[in-house]
């Protein structure tokens, strides 16, 4: 029966089984972490060969380059095609990074506050306002970036096609929008795939900023657990075909096909926007690390054998995503008071509790050993207006210890819904 | 005899055979670099035990980490009591950084200018001047990082003993000036190592700025290629002592022990720094390349080792500084017009031409097909207003190319001189 159908005395007893239930769990003394998108040691055993892909010294001259010295600040040619094959763009289009793509998400930003971009009129440091919009629920560690240069940060909703368009064409009216953060591709952490209607109309907005910026981070785009791989269109020769070619810069890497933190990243932009950074990075370094990237386009090859390993990961990221959405179909669809997606790919199920609730739920998960990430996160500065939205990150525990965590997260989504309706 | 001795018809008649040799050298179409400080191909293969120094999976659990997924920031602990070792400071006192220590030295002015650091009253991009010191000759990408965001760069005389301390604690009175560049030990170029007078006065400054900044970028602190290993004083506890104890940066890496741009880097700093910079850290990476770190700790051990290693560069490096001062001495010296230093470490030879050719050199040298560091390079805004000095790398061609390449910078230089003395 569902909470909203049931009487005081029925909510009532709901709560003392409930309660009796957090209880116990609180006893197993867990610590278990469902807070970030980690990958499982098996995952990472997947990515072993990555490990002995360079033996010899001979084997480190590729494209005429001895890629253990100096040299190729935008990346050895070999990763610029493995990058553009799996982007779908010329490898011209390319500037492979280092092992985080945060990191050079960070840099573009960091470089627009700075010094401006390639049509930036001044710094955006030197503007009385940078408004920066945050398609909600999204990602944290991307808002942060933002709001840690001093943009005011303006959520725009997410529906079942992407960010709400209509509010995104409405908003870049103004100039002193700067840019939107994306994850088009399963996004984080609603897991939805842009609509192609949503990708054209990004493409052909009409922005009053003449340096305006689309953030696409292409995080989870070869990262489908269940089905086959879903093809993509390519935002770069869109928005050059809609006029806009120097609009859009977008990002992957390999955190979650290889290593976390010592994968490998590339930034896909006009060959007009790389020229301009290039310029700019060549004051900051002189190469980013080439024994990596060479070993990582000797493991993974190509795209075709990039989503062979993909596969794998399917294996064992599908069964747990299959353990969060039988434990909310069991233990909460029946009761009616909360909503989940249930994504294809990507790294995240995105769960709206009740309204009012997700905070004190999160606390009472922590109380009894599991650790989510933090409630109002997924929005601007921290805070959920609704406090109902909340990100689970299934990947890191071991199937037993998921089912654990799960059965805690049920009953503290409970139990904080039954406080809010009895009011205690 | 000395140029200066010379008569006008003697001057004429050795221009003439100048001339002569620098036809020979054009016509033997060489394309040789001594541009950069870039280890040769012996060098590298030194390292190539870094390539298999991690084979399994389970070779990556180090201090309760499995150094390939995400997290610890600041790097594994073995990785800071690594560098702690070869800095001689505390592990607490090291953030480990990825491949380029020229990123992170980059990174920090950046958080500088667009937040401040620990004891900044505001952003330094908020100051009407920012004035940053540069000891020169010194290193260009320095300068450029400090150029790039706007500050203006004043020229610190350097003398055998470090820059010019009298001046440096003359010049520190003035609240503008936030910082200095330093190249302690076998300094960019001269390879001069810094006096520990020196070393105590730059511990013991006493700046009108709260936030002055000391980059001590320790790049040769083990790279001796002649005599042992000669001690050097760490400046974290110095300035400590002195009561300055967050005023000093200290940088290094490896990309002259392992792989050039592939290698890992380090700061030292205080420990309030560090917790001070963390935060920020925790804004652009959730973690550097811990495998890269891992495999660095696993192939050069600790200090003692890492010297052992040292030891293999210096019976490649020092033959060809023999080179240099051997074909110095033997064209160029009995001519009097020049100067040059005969260091023990580093990787160049700081070479002042007769004032107002060293552009003029270079630009014949090129003409020979021998490049090098641009004349100029080694003072702020690429500016040496003598036009004399000139950076010789010889660390990269093999020693018959570098015979022949010193053989075109000897034949240059003379011809440049001559040009200027008999004014053609």
């Amino acid at each position: 029966m569902k909470y909203s159908e049931m009487t005081k005395a029925e909510l009532e007893q709901e709560y003392k089984g409930v309660l009796a239930q957090f209880e116990a769990c609180k006893s197993k003394n867990l610590k278990l972490n469902m807070a970030r998108g980690k990958p499982s040691k098996v995952q990472l055993d997947i990515a072993n060969g990555l490990l002995n892909a360079l033996q010899e010294g001979e084997e480190c001259f590729v494209d005429g380059v001895d890629a253990r010295n100096y040299g190729e600040l935008s990346g050895l040619p070999c990763a610029k095609e493995y990058w553009a094959d799996i982007l779908d763009c010329k490898p011209s289009q390319i500037f492979v990074g280092g092992t985080s793509s945060l990191n050079f998400m960070f840099d573009i930003i960091s470089k627009a506050f700075s010094h401006g971009l390639l049509h930036s009129v001044r710094p955006w440091c030197k503007e009385d306002v940078v408004k920066f919009l945050c398609p909600s629920p999204g990602y944290d560690r991307h808002f942060r970036v933002t709001e840690f240069f001093g943009a005011e940060l303006i959520t725009v909703p997410m529906t079942e096609n992407g960010p709400d368009m209509d509010l995104v064409e409405q908003l870049v009216k103004d100039p002193q929008v700067k840019g939107i953060w994306c994850v088009p591709k399963y996004s984080n952490p609603d897991g939805i795939i842009y609509s192609e209607e949503t990708i054209n109309r990004f493409a052909n907005l009409k922005p009053a900023a003449p340096d305006f910026t689309i953030m696409w981070d292409n995080a989870y785009g070869v990262h489908e657990f269940e089905g086959e791989y879903v093809p993509f269109p390519d935002i770069l020769s869109l928005c050059e075909k809609a006029g806009n070619p120097d609009m859009v810069y977008e990002f992957a890497s390999t955190s979650k096909i290889t290593f976390a933190g010592a994968g490998f990243s590339a930034m896909a932009t006009s060959e007009s926007n790389i020229k301009y950074l290039t310029k700019m990075f060549g004051v900051q370094m002189i190469s980013q690390d080439k024994i990596n990237q060479l070993r990582h386009v000797r493991f993974l090859k190509d795209k075709a054998h990039t989503l062979e390993i993909m596969k794998q990961h399917a294996s064992v990221m599908g069964p747990k995503f299959g353990v969060v959405a039988d434990a909310l179909d069991k233990e909460i669809k029946p009761l009616g008071f909360a909503q989940w997606n249930r994504p294809k790919g990507g790294y995240f199920v995105s769960f709206n509790a009740m309204p009012g609730t997700a905070k004190r739920a999160l606390d009472l998960c922590k109380e009894a050993g599991v650790e989510m990430t933090p409630a109002g996160a997924t929005y601007p500065y921290g805070i959920d207006p609704q406090d109902s939205n909340i990100r689970i990150a299934p990947s890191l525990p071991p199937i037993p210890e998921l089912e654990q965590a799960m059965d805690v997260f049920c009953t503290c989504v409970k139990l904080a819904a039954l406080e809010k309706l009895l009011a205690i």
